[in-house]
């Protein structure tokens, strides 16, 4: 099983932050036999998600997005996602009741636009999130699924272990990659290198 | 002018290590005024390498690589760059006396491995590398360039301040980009966004 990440956000594009998101997605994909080729970073632009989606499910079995799920106009990844499947976004009037208790027991002045985060593609399994108000989806294709979760690091990384982890790991196969870290006193890895037996 | 950052390395995509690299290069990309739309990563992978450079020609002026310059057999970058430009791999005798000089005078061991790093595709204009022994160059395109400089933070940002920042700002325009963080004590990111005039 191959998987892709795409983080999502402008923010990363102009440097303001690590993405440290993606190397604790790659590091748990790893340890449960997912092959990671490519990581893919794009900003809140609608056509521009929508490509890059579009080209990592060519790419890949499962592909991973965090960020743009938020309220506010630049949050662009529901968007990019129905266009990326084919499928139109749904207003999700569950989805809306259970944003609005969330912002009532945490106390949160609601606004219209919190609205836009009841939509989901078309056909889209909502992830639950008890940890925050951002809904997480993941849409099923015929050859894999496009999971898509919020870029709050404490949202995603609850989010992966107690629902994308399990649902991955039922899905991987059983063969997993090892990494032991070799420390030398050589000098320099070039000699490391013409004395491995490859 | 527009950019894309290009990582290189199944480190990245093992989750090893953050890529601060590609978060720094961007920052100095914002500061000169070149847009950054993408940034990829890809593994020591030369097939997978080219078809990344080859996208990221397409979307970009200026491809500007990190990773995969070392002499070890899992650095590719230079095939990689070699395959999506169209050119051979050429042998660089200077080259080659400049590296035998560096290891002598870092008293390095050498390596016949280290006879590949003297290898640059056709056409390519060598970027000096004086704090290190991985060389780095650019090839220019009929529109635009691929920029490949080493992993390693310390050479990379020497490399960008030195040569590769100065060239690209005699060929940016004039416009940049001005960041400004608003601290808000309002009720989060939807009341912000909906009170915004836009």
């Amino acid at each position: 099983m191959n998987a892709e990440i795409v983080s999502i956000g402008t923010e990363l594009l102009l440097g303001e932050i690590n993405d440290t998101n993606a190397t604790w997605i790659a590091q748990q994909l790893k340890d449960i036999g997912v092959n990671l080729f490519y990581r893919s970073t794009v900003g809140d632009n609608e056509a521009r998600i929508t490509a890059v989606l579009k080209l990592a499910m060519s790419r890949a079995d499962i592909v991973i997005t965090t960020g743009g799920l938020g309220p506010t106009v630049d949050d662009m990844t529901r968007q990019g996602v129905a266009s990326a499947v084919g499928q139109p976004l749904e207003f999700h009037e569950d989805l809306m009741r259970e944003i609005e208790a969330k912002f009532a027991r945490f106390n949160a002045k609601m606004t219209p636009n919190n609205r836009l985060q009841a939509m989901l593609p078309q056909g889209a399994t909502v992830i639950d999130n008890p940890v925050g108000t951002a809904p997480s989806f993941r849409c099923d294709m015929p050859d894999g699924a496009i999971i898509s979760l919020p870029g709050v690091p404490r949202e995603m990384k609850f989010l992966m272990e107690n629902s994308v982890l399990p649902w991955l790991r039922e899905r991987a196969g059983t063969s997993i990659i090892k990494l032991r870290v070799l420390r030398t006193a050589a000098a320099g890895e070039s000699w490391v290198g013409s004395s491995l037996p490859i």
